[in-house]
Formats: C-alpha cells, sequence, structure tokens
C-alpha cells in the first residue's frame, strides 16, 4: 500500500447494514485526513422515494431515508447511483450488499478498479454454494477483482451501530499492512475493531450462526427452558468450529472467541430474525416459506438457506452424522423431522 | 476403584439443587444396581416444617417440600439429619451445599469415611479466598478428607433438571476411571454428561461466570443493547480463560467450550439472580447490599464475593488492568465508579 497517495473510499451497497458502515467511515476519513479522502462514496440502488431519487434526498439531508431513517451518514457520504462511478479510482472497497447481487457486481467493476493499490473487505454474510463446495465471499472477490480482500464480521446490530452504542467487531485479512488501514478506517471509541488473520473462520462463523439461530428457535418455539437453550448454543458453537476446521485450512479455535464467534453467536440466538422465524414455525402447522413471507415482508431469511447449503455440502461427503444440530435443524424445518430432535440429537453416550 | 463391591452413595447437601442431583443419582442408582447400592443417602440439615421434621416429610413422601416441591426424589433416597451417619462407610461422595460449610462439613467426615474404595465430586459454586489465594474446592477436599474430588458444572437450572428439561453438564476429574463411575451416576438421556480432566478450568468458569454476569446485569440496568451485551459476555469468557491460564495449572481453553464453560455463562448472563441484582442496583441508588437484601430474601449473591476476591487477589498481584472487565464490575459495585465503565472500560486500541 502506497502511503503517499490518499486512499479513496468506496461502499458497495446502502441497506440498513451498510447506511450504518459508511457513517462509521465516513467520520474516520475526516478524523484520519492525512490518510483517507474526505469523501466517502456510497453505491446506492436508485430507487424513487415520494416521487425523489434516493440518492439525491441521501445528498440533500444527509440521511438513508428509507434503510437508516433518523440517523445523521455524516456530509461527506456521496451517494451515487451508478455502481462504475461510485467504484472508478478508488483504493477501498467496502462490500455491504446482499450476497446474491456479489457476482454480478464484482464483474461489472472488474475493468473499473485500478489494480494497484486498491483493496476490498467483504461484509457479506453467508457462504457461496456452488459444485457441493461452499466458497468464501471474500476469496470470490479476489478471484474476480484480483485485489485482496479482507472481511468483517461481528455482534453489530445495525441501527446499534448507527446510534454509537458500544459494541465489537473483528476484521480478518491476509496482510498485517490492510490490517493498519482497515482499522483505521472502521475502529472508533463505541465499534472496537479487533484484526485477526482467519478470514475463512469468520466467515464459516458469519454463515453458520444463523442455521444455530434457527435450533434456538426451534427449542424457544418448544417452550423449552434455559438448559436446552444453553446446550443448543453450545453445541452450535462446537460444530461451526468443527465445520471450519474440517472443510476449510487455516481456521483457528481462538477465532470463535472473537466477535465474529461467540458474540455474534449470541446475538443472533437471542434476538434475530431467523431465531423468531423459526420459533413461530414449530407453534405453527405452516411451512417455514408461509412463516417467512407473513413475518419479514418479502425479505429472505439468511438462515433457511445456509442451513439447506450446509445439509448438501455435508450430504455429499457422506458426514451428516457429524454435524447432528446444523443437520437436524435442516430435518425440522424441511424433512418434517419432529421439533423435539432439537434436543434429543444432542445426546451423546447411551449407557444402557 | 474395586468393581467387586457396589457403590454406596452419600449426597452432602438437600438444597434446590442438592435435591435435584439425588434425583438424578437416584435413577441411575436403580438402573445400574450391579453398580450401586440402590438406597442414595442424602445429608439433610434438619429443619421444622410445620412441627414436623424435614427428613421424616422426605422419607415419607419422597419430595423435598421445602426446596424442590412437586418433584418425586425417587423411594430410594433417604434423608438423613446426621452427616456422620450419612456418610458412613460410603464410597462416593457428592458435595452439594454452599462453600461456606465445606470445611466444617469435610472436618467432621475426615474419621468417619473409607480411605479406601472412597471418592467425592463437588458441585460446589465459587473458590475459596485465602491469604490473597484463590482454592479450588475440589482440591481442599481431596486435602482434607484424603481421596480423590472430581468436580461437575454445567448450565443447570436446578429445576429444570428435576423436570426432566435436556440439559448438559461437565465432570472434570483426575482418573479416568473415576470419570466412567461418574458418568454412571449423573448421565441421563435428559442430564447430558461429558468428562474432562481440567478440573481447575471448570471450577474457575464456575466461579468467575457470576462477575461476567453482574456486568451483563449492569449493562442491562443501563438498558445498553445487544452489541453491548455481547461484548460484555465475550470479554467475560475471555478474561475467564485469562485467569484460569494465568493463575491455575493445567488450565485447557478446550474447556471454555464444555458446558461449565461458554453454555453455563450464556445462561448466568441471561436470567441469573446476579444478573437482575446488578441490574436492579444500576437503576437505583442503593448499596449492593440493600438491593441484595430486597430482591433474595436473606439469600447472598455469589457473584458480588467472587468480585471481591478476584479484585483482591488481582490487586495483590498488580494485575487488576489485564483484567479490565472483572475489575470494572468491581469498582462499579463497590467504589462508586460510574456504570457506564463497563462499556467504557472494554475499549481497546486508541488511534488518536
Amino acid at each position: 500500500m502506497s502511503t503517499h497517495q490518499k486512499q479513496r473510499i468506496t461502499i458497495i451497497g446502502s441497506g440498513n447494514w451498510g447506511s450504518a458502515i459508511a457513517r462509521v467511515c465516513a467520520a474516520n476519513a475526516r478524523k484520519f485526513s492525512d490518510t483517507f479522502e474526505p469523501e466517502v462514496r456510497m453505491w446506492v440502488y436508485e430507487e424513487q422515494i415520494d416521487g425523489q431519487n434516493l440518492t439525491d434526498i441521501i445528498n440533500q439531508k444527509h440521511e438513508n431515508v428509507k434503510y437508516l431513517p433518523g440517523i445523521h451518514l455524516g456530509d461527506n457520504v456521496k451517494a451515487i447511483p451508478d455502481v462504475k462511478e461510485a467504484a472508478k479510482d478508488t483504493n477501498i472497497l467496502v462490500f455491504v450488499l446482499p450476497h446474491q447481487f456479489v457476482y454480478g457486481v464484482c464483474e461489472t467493476l472488474c475493468d473499473v478498479i485500478p489494480k494497484e493499490n486498491c483493496r476490498a473487505i467483504s461484509l457479506i454474510k453467508g457462504l457461496d454454494y456452488r459444485d457441493e463446495n461452499l466458497l468464501i465471499f471474500s476469496e470470490e472477490i479476489e478471484k474476480i477483482l484480483g485485489i485482496h480482500c479482507a472481511a468483517l464480521s461481528g455482534a453489530n446490530i445495525a441501527s446499534e451501530v448507527a446510534e454509537e452504542q458500544f459494541g465489537e467487531a473483528t476484521i480478518a485479512c491476509r496482510e498485517s499492512s490492510d490490517g493498519d488501514l482497515f482499522l483505521k478506517l472502521f475502529h472508533t471509541d463505541y465499534f472496537d475493531i479487533t484484526v485477526i488473520g482467519d478470514w475463512r473462520g469468520l466467515q464459516v462463523c458469519g454463515a453458520l450462526k444463523n442455521v444455530v439461530a434457527l435450533g434456538a428457535g426451534i427449542s424457544e418455539g418448544l417452550k423449552y427452558g434455559n438448559n436446552t437453550r444453553a446446550a443448543v448454543i453450545r453445541r452450535g458453537l462446537v460444530e461451526m468450529r468443527k465445520f471450519g476446521k474440517s472443510f476449510f485450512g487455516g481456521v483457528h479455535t481462538e477465532t470463535f472467541f472473537e466477535s465474529c464467534g461467540v458474540a455474534d453467536l449470541i446475538t443472533s440466538c437471542s434476538g434475530g430474525r431467523n431465531k423468531k422465524v423459526a420459533a413461530a414455525f414449530v407453534q405453527s402447522d405452516k411451512s417455514i416459506e408461509e412463516i417467512e413471507k407473513e413475518m419479514l415482508n418479502g425479505q429472505k431469511l439468511q438462515g433457511t438457506t445456509t442451513s439447506q447449503e450446509v445439509f448438501n455440502f455435508l450430504k455429499a461427503r457422506d458426514m451428516l452424522d457429524e454435524f447432528p444440530l446444523l443437520t437436524t435443524v435442516y430435518r425440522i424445518i424441511y424433512e418434517k423431522e419432529p421439533a423435539e430432535s432439537i434436543a434429543l440429537c444432542l445426546r451423546t453416550h447411551k449407557l444402557d
């Protein structure tokens, strides 16, 4: 990384989390004006709000009225409807968009971004399932764009970060010089960043915690108590680690002690939407898709998709039995396995 | 351990948890009648209930009407008011009593129990603070009685175990033959036991989790959100591990992935009394002792005592700064440090 040139920042995405994170970056771009260009460009998929362009509203009011209402993003956030224009000559690309759009956007950007002195960081949750394989998004971005890509994940509810409530997050990257730069860009007094090297473990956690959260929701829907809930979360953590270590090189136990690991898991199992929908699913006769529609207003659950992908991945390897919790969540949701199996699957020894 | 002789079981203690665990042991003593004597003796500190001895009520109704009402303990649980009689010629001593009584009881038992073919297991929570040192109860029992002592801990709310809701627990012991025996005595289809070797780590977790739970309560009392709560729990887990590894030999990272580690911590930070009292403390002007009295009906919080002991222990070693969460919980409760420090103390880097 060259330190002679100020770093231009582009946020790719402008949803709830994208807007909250743009606000963090905008404050740090101002604070470290020797390192960063003050203007933070944010690609916004154009929408009409009461006859006005969302980008125009954001650039006038400095507020994303649709996805993060009531929060001042900073005067130096510039909304741009054209992704190529937003990313042109940038030095730092922050990917924070739904994972189904990643490949399309990356291919669009391929010819626009500089190959020198440009790096990316992925805030995308989930893994990409292709040909019975699970791919890590930061590595896919690296392949397509030909630049380094780090990843950020943690126990972060977007609105709380936007309100400057204290929280932590983890950044994982290959190069320590990239780590220093991203620390400067994301760390604040209320958003405490730890930099680690295990980008695969971080992203495995970000995907699998949603499946465990479905398990916690199933347990809650059955009115099971604290002991069962704690067992589901713990065994989820253990299976997440086993999954990471079994199928991805370089995954470390320490990663699971970071915010991206145990902390994010606890948050997702306490109040996230995966937990809520799974609890409602258990208490009704409807399919998960129907419950999803009713409760989420057209949005899709990430945990259910990941659950299917993980199941197919394990099945292709004949390893379903080695991940009883992850497997049982899938079977309860998609194969009419009784919900009670969420506890029964955790039994280990038989002493009869 | 001799396998020729059936093992006699004695429960030392008959509170809420002691009664629930006596019930588990009684069922397994029946189930494995080749290994265990069917009668499970339970030492009960004699009390009068409506003019009747509590021991008589238990032996007639097979129910501890005072401490675990509504639960059938098993016909083969025998309540005995004399601790020497309860422990005479026993092979397995299950210690499950408040820690302030441990030494007195052990000294009473010293001459009664056989030195051969007798072993103990401690379900006592907390560590013993003496001369600026923290001692492990299972090791203290070993020293006084001259027999091996294992330990059991986990994410276990007594009433849920008594109702046969699924949960997990961890047993730690030096000898694998003891582990096999205790597994047989405690494991059931709904109470899933894992045996490990790290008895110190297990007991450090059981003590320190209560201090972290106070921290979670402080955060809740301040109306802080999920991100802060997750950060407090995570940093608590990290400090528990650091504490264990720094001051006690043989403490392993794996222990913190067991039920006695992360699972028990999550349960204590979600609904335990330490959390509740700390939340109320933050929202009032009263001292912690006053709140304790109002909320707990004369019972004492374990977390506050442990917090004082841990603070004094660290202070004597000039290591307060290395455990910011544990230290800050103490200072908020006893030194009028502003409650907001519970989040501020977690900040790491300063980038100014």
